[in-house]
């Protein structure tokens, strides 16, 4: 069963609310002798920590990890796992409850509010509680531990729509993800995603953006077919993010469009013995299977539910209401999904890694 | 783990290669007492059945079911579940594997033949094997019992996009599905597949297509966050269908371009003390937990890679060579997608009734 | 989850009844590019497949199994894996299920039928339907692919007590196995037993038994801490035999009367750099994870409760009845326990060669 | 997957090693608005800390338990549970490590020092790591959150046999339970124990024992066949304690030397419109299915292999060494065994109080 669990063999299980003690993720399955630094986790969470720009929710977290299981820690700090669960814990710091005593009985459109209290008869209403994209963090942490089984594929994401605004391709340059605050890879997409973003950040509105996701240097052979493809694992992991509502994998929903001529990905012969591929209309993947090419995956993340303009909704007793949210939110909490894809994209593939290596040797 | 079994509490396990003596379904967890006949098996088979029009493959397949375990029958042929596993059996009859002795040693571009090579070193070539479409028709069987543990919910699918072909939703109509070999649900649109579909399929090529899957009826409640959300598991569920690349809930893809305002789904009180949708731009799921509204999943399905028309490729010796198919192929395969979407939703509510069932009572 | 299904990696599902028209198992994650033969499957089954002394069940079942799905087939019948299910069928052929009509409502102390009928609120009451020991020839069918994963490790079983006859371990040989109707390594015992179990076959009544099952050749470190321990996984395979009510792992429960002195499995230095033990207290498992040693597990099988001798009981009605059972069964059912036991080692072992290569390497 | 989970829809995943920061446990599946208080959870763990008798190790943990999740806490410290994971955390505090730099490089016989080097290849040597019973207060955490879920079932353990020393059944008081530091109920027998025991600890030495486990209450139709009965999975959960080598159910080893007669536990007529059982034969379990009567339960306990007497094993490099331990260690760690045996027995219970609730409803 997995309500809070993802992956097999490499298996995270995550838990914690957005303003009780803690979160936190227990990785079970990590192979053994792999070494990495505190810092590296560290780092992961940093590039997700809310509070770094104007353009993201002003909670002040650390996001400080604590890794309390499963590493043998040398003198130079070097941490070595033993094969046993790694243990990652993030202290909750700054949980201003207060902010949500107006939805503690309402239900904000567009939100998990209601439907935790339909389904459980009870909800952690401060900040979303379990819904919150706070529990995100504990995928990040989780994620930066999945690197280090496949250390040799590169994973990067990056912010390829923002509301009206699309990048253009022709621009796009991994070095300008870190050169703006949207993980945007076209400079003059993200200059324009400046203007608009503050616009809605201003009126207290939100808006939705869609994310890329590529994972470069995965070996051939991956995904375990029929009901383990890792196409489909990877569409339960985007989906399974806060707030997204379609997923895609190489040329998407635009196939449905294509004839068998247009969607073929040729192939001709490579000079190490495997074919080289003149297109990646597959993203990467064919049969549920990784073809070697560069796995490609986009997402499109809704707009957080949480604004300032009033909504018809309802409360707990069935009465209507007009819903305001003052809390601190994100006016696009697509942003910081790039690097919670990454994650999932780097827990998707080692989990691929260990299970394909149980299989097949 | 899951690699040819897919659900928790409802669990269907598949088996069976495209050119081998059989295919079927294990579907376990069922709930006892629930009656059926194997008529109502037979009848979904029926639907996804092979050679029925002009636009699907010529293969004549019955594609009878035997149901071996998990039922008693009564002497007018009614069956009642024990609780124990519904074992369903499909012989394969016409397997014309001399079709395929040209693509033994070729993969064709854009299907699974390279990837099943690589991962397996080994591999069934006719037919595409076990990454045939016809394994679906096990999905189908199975998808006929699910709809068992939740009998007031209504699955119904439909083709919404063929090729340059996009229906008109103000002439939506699901009593024109069964109008038209499309499951088109616009009279006029169907009109149009069918000239523009003849000319595909007499050229050798094929085509892509949409289908939209939606579930009226379901019990607000279903999914159980984080991991085992709804709308994660039904990306998981159709994503595993052959030749899907994208998966949108709700309002999907375009979400990325909508503002907080626009995206919200109002409420009002509704004289069940259930509240009322104004809209549905969530498709029915929120925080991966079903609202009570309609669910509605949309999947595009790429055009057949078995096409007349020589594409560049390479063989198991990693040789240059062209390929082109002449083995009976649907020219859109995503119309037969139509019925094994349906399965799918149907598969995964029911593994999600149960599992709500269990964990809330 | 696993109703139905055991293991994780090398996952074998069952399904079908006593009286049903077949039973049959999907072996899910075997390793492709093995090689065997359809014989191969049917000798195992042979060696468990009742009827063949006078001491086991008269029912004539000539267990012909039949290859569906997973292979492909060399001209010369030599079958090759490819990784995908492999699924297994058998066709019940002896159903005389008009001997059971005395239990149709009736419950038999000791058995089953109380509690399917509780459980379920149906039951399939002939032959003990999913009860049966029947289940276990599918059990037998996927052990014999089991042993393919780690073809150096011996599997071998033994009956070493039935009722008040205990073998002499000073006369242990294996090759005796073969030389009686019991498995019985004693031929001294195996002599008494002959007697022994005529007298109880001829009086309607039955007797337990005690099996051990030894797997040589099995490497150091398999099994998976802490909750999927190479012995805990044994002792839920074993206790999911039918009439199973007791596992021991090495010296067993006798471990409770040692001391630490007693107890500790000494070490020297071997050979090969592993080192040599000079004793077996642990039964080749320390920790959870093989020690290289032979792996030695018994459990004790209790006597059938079908017998002629009349027992207090009531039917479904709650009304209070005597049963006494007329069908054909073992005397011992714990004889065929024996290449049961033989195929849930095979298959734990499998699971967790498969396991340790995806986790370690 | 279960390396560190154990249950399905009640699923605990445990982390933590002896001598690291801390040990812990996730929750996952917990039933909604089920309510308790922090100090039940520290009353388990209190029964099972170290350091209360002589008769137990000398380290000194307070094993105060901090709840990070799935809670809501009233003003009056009630906590609600919410459907969502709960996260238990027990901080390490009396680590002595210098204690073992003896045993850093060379193994115990009888211990798990050996197999986790020859498995993972690395090994958190202190205190045993992962594979030291300090991993059994985790289980205690989280079995005091499973007993929530079926609160009319008494689950009660007690120590029946210590080396030589058995109880006199007749003699059996469970009030008796807590005069005495072993959990025996026959305070005869434990007069005698502690002097036995003395003896043992004064020497170095060390003692097994065994223990049973009882579960009053439980209704009939918890379990789930064919790999998931009830029995099959207590067997697996006691086996999976530190130093357990034998598991029974009801007459256990036993049943291999009774006839079918003897074995039958027959049934008359309740008022309830239930059977009354005549006997318990069956330890409550038929078929893998609860049948209403006490679920009874014994395992076994190998005496700690943590001794003062020299014992010949070898190092690491292979080279011969002579080993005895001087860490504080249990000289019955079987007594502690009690409290740890029923927290794996109420999340057994727990887990099959849900899955049947699924299926069956």
């Amino acid at each position: 069963m997995s309500h809070n669990s993802f992956g097999h063999l490499f298996r995270v299980t995550t838990f914690g609310e957005s303003h009780g003690p803690a979160i936190g993720a227990v990785v079970d399955g990590c192979p053994p002798r792999l070494t990495f630094r505190r810092e590296d986790v560290q780092a992961a969470l940093d590039k997700r920590r809310p509070g770094q720009s104007r353009f993201t929710t002003q909670r002040k977290e650390p996001d400080e990890v604590e890794i309390l299981s499963g590493v043998i820690e040398a003198e130079d700090g070097t941490l070595t796992t033993t094969g046993t669960p790694i243990a990652l814990l993030i202290r909750n710091v700054d949980q201003r409850s207060k902010d949500y005593s107006n939805i503690a009985t309402s239900y904000r459109p567009g939100h998990a509010d209601y439907t935790y209290d339909v389904k459980y008869g009870v909800r952690d209403h401060r900040g979303g509680g379990r819904s919150s994209a706070r529990e995100t963090a504990s995928r990040v942490a989780a994620g930066a531990i999945a690197r280090l089984v496949a250390p040799r594929v590169a994973i990067r994401g990056a912010l390829v729509a923002m509301g009206e605004i699309e990048i253009d391709r022709t621009r796009w340059d991994w070095s300008e993800i870190d050169n703006n605050p949207f993980f945007c890879p076209d400079p003059v997409a993200a200059k324009k995603m400046e203007g608009y973003l503050d616009g809605i950040r201003k009126s207290g509105s939100s808006v939705g953006a869609m994310i890329e996701i590529v994972a470069e240097g995965a070996p051939a052979g991956l995904g375990a077919p029929i009901y383990g493809k890792l196409d489909a694992d990877l569409a339960c992991a985007f989906m399974s993010i806060n707030a997204v509502k379609g997923v895609e994998i190489g040329a998407g929903m635009e196939v449905a469009r294509l004839t068998g001529e247009q969607n073929a990905d040729e192939m001709r012969a490579g000079n190490d013995g495997r074919p080289v591929f003149l297109s990646n209309k597959a993203g990467g993947v064919l049969g549920g299977i990784s073809t070697g090419q560069p796995i490609v995956a986009r997402f499109a993340v809704k707009p957080t539910s949480s604004i300032l303009t009033p909504r018809r909704s309802v409360d707990q007793t069935g009465a209507e209401v007009d819903v305001s949210t003052k809390g601190r939110h994100d006016p696009c909490v697509g942003i910081r999904a790039v690097p919670v894809g990454e994650a999932m994209m780097a827990i998707v593939l080692a989990d691929h890694v260990l299970r394909h290596r149980g299989q097949v040797g």
